[in-house]
């Protein structure tokens, strides 16, 4: 598979690029971002996975994340994926948090999404394998997201630690099984047997395997979303399965990227240090 | 006057907020954004004005420009001024580049402007005095910006050596009265009289006046509009005239916001180290 450049802005010595290229997974074009730090230039570097949260197209964190000065200094490529299919041809809804922008990083197994909404194969199977065919990097991955995007990086480090070596979360939809933020997604992409939702749900999913290293969790204590959330249900499953790892509750910030954007330094840094 | 608060979030452990308020310069309300460092709720604080380009208001810069995490470190405001007055009652153009979005900094005596287009005293006098009366700030200004805002930057401070402390731009459009970005405009909102579109041109500003400090410049050397710009006019002018400061020509930047933001740790560092 071959990417067609979009874009290209130089940045912190880098190069922020955008791409587009036809997906098997979800039967569409999907376009994503890659930063990649002036490193690169060198050798192939680590990557650091990046699934940004509802209504963001691979564009918002790209933008406001902040995340390429940090990915610079430590020398880490970042890969912002799309969060859905998208076209005339794919299915959608009027809500803002089902269909297009809203893919949950789920396989979807029911109609009308199953046909292309199958995010979770395509992050982890075909645009992992892509990016390492076509840019470089090397076969060592961190991963991250804000939301919607905190828990796709979770469930996808969870279950597939032999891809994922290093994980953190911003503000995660921690539990969707319980909440507005996942039973109404889980019941249309998947159907009402619950059984079926567990593998994606960050708080299940740690109970049952844990995770073969430690996680950083940030989440602001003013956020406007912290009902749908959850973050209590991760904090007390990681304690109570004695989880290596780190829950900051950060007084005052809200669920914007300026929250995102102050603590990216950190989760950089963070993977940098597991990744290199 | 007081100040309608629209918004306000957490960042760098400070606040980014977004006030309105009525305005007698432009004679509509206007919008501005305001960042508050942690060191403010102290104290007062120098001031750094971040003026913006083409087509934007106040909320690229606050969303993309990244100036946020160097503000907090140095304990700078930044105050980011929209572009130009707006509403259904101003008068606009159909062109990108003149009417709202593009005020050029200048107080129009032209009609159909003439009547709103005073983004020069707004800024100046009108919004400066307001932030000082209403938000905790020292009376010590730095002043920047980008392309138009840089235009706009060079020319208050060259004009108001008693009013501004520190000056840079990145990439400034340079010398207006020789440009495509400036003659157009200037025609339309001072008339064809090119006697008076000088009090605009920081190349001439500077060559008459000089500047009471350094000045520092950044421009991209893969800007795609470079010809419009004419850093070479305020290089020369300032070598020719012995003036004190920094150009920097940056290998492979643009003219995009990753340009701005990799080099808005360098400028706010440069402001800190005159204001403070």
């Amino acid at each position: 598979m071959s990417f067609e450049l979009l874009s290209e802005n130089r940045s912190f010595g880098g190069s922020q690029k955008v791409f587009r290229h036809p997906s098997n997974s979800c039967g569409c074009d999907m376009t994503f971002a890659a930063y990649l730090p002036p490193q690169a230039e060198d050798g192939p570097v680590p990557v650091l996975w990046y699934l940004s949260g509802l209504t963001c197209t691979h564009e918002n964190a790209m933008t406001k994340a902040g995340l390429q000065e940090h990915a610079s200094r430590h020398g880490l490529a970042v890969i912002y994926p799309d969060t859905s299919p998208r076209g005339t041809g794919v299915a959608d809804d009027e809500a803002y948090d089902l269909g297009q922008g809203a893919g949950f990083y789920v396989n979807a197994t029911r109609d009308p999404w199953r046909s292309h909404f199958r995010m979770y194969d395509y992050v982890v199977n075909e645009l992992r394998g892509a990016v390492l065919e076509n840019l470089p990097l090397l076969d060592r991955h961190g991963i991250t997201g804000h939301s919607m995007g905190g828990h796709g990086a979770i469930i996808m480090a969870v279950r597939n630690p032999d891809l994922f070596d290093s994980l953190s979360a911003f503000a995660p939809i921690a539990n969707p099984t319980q909440s507005d933020w996942g039973r109404k997604q889980l019941s249309a992409y998947l159907g009402d047997d619950e059984t079926e939702w567990s593998d994606y749900d960050s708080t299940l999913l740690l109970e049952e395997h844990g995770w073969k290293s430690d996680i950083l969790v940030d989440q602001g204590a003013s956020d406007q979303f912290l009902d749908l959330l959850r973050p209590e249900a991760l904090a007390k499953t990681m304690a109570k399965c004695r989880l290596p790892g780190t829950v900051r509750i950060q007084r005052g910030y809200d669920h914007s990227y300026y929250f995102v954007n102050t603590f990216a330094g950190d989760h950089v840094a963070w993977h940098a240090e597991r990744l290199n």
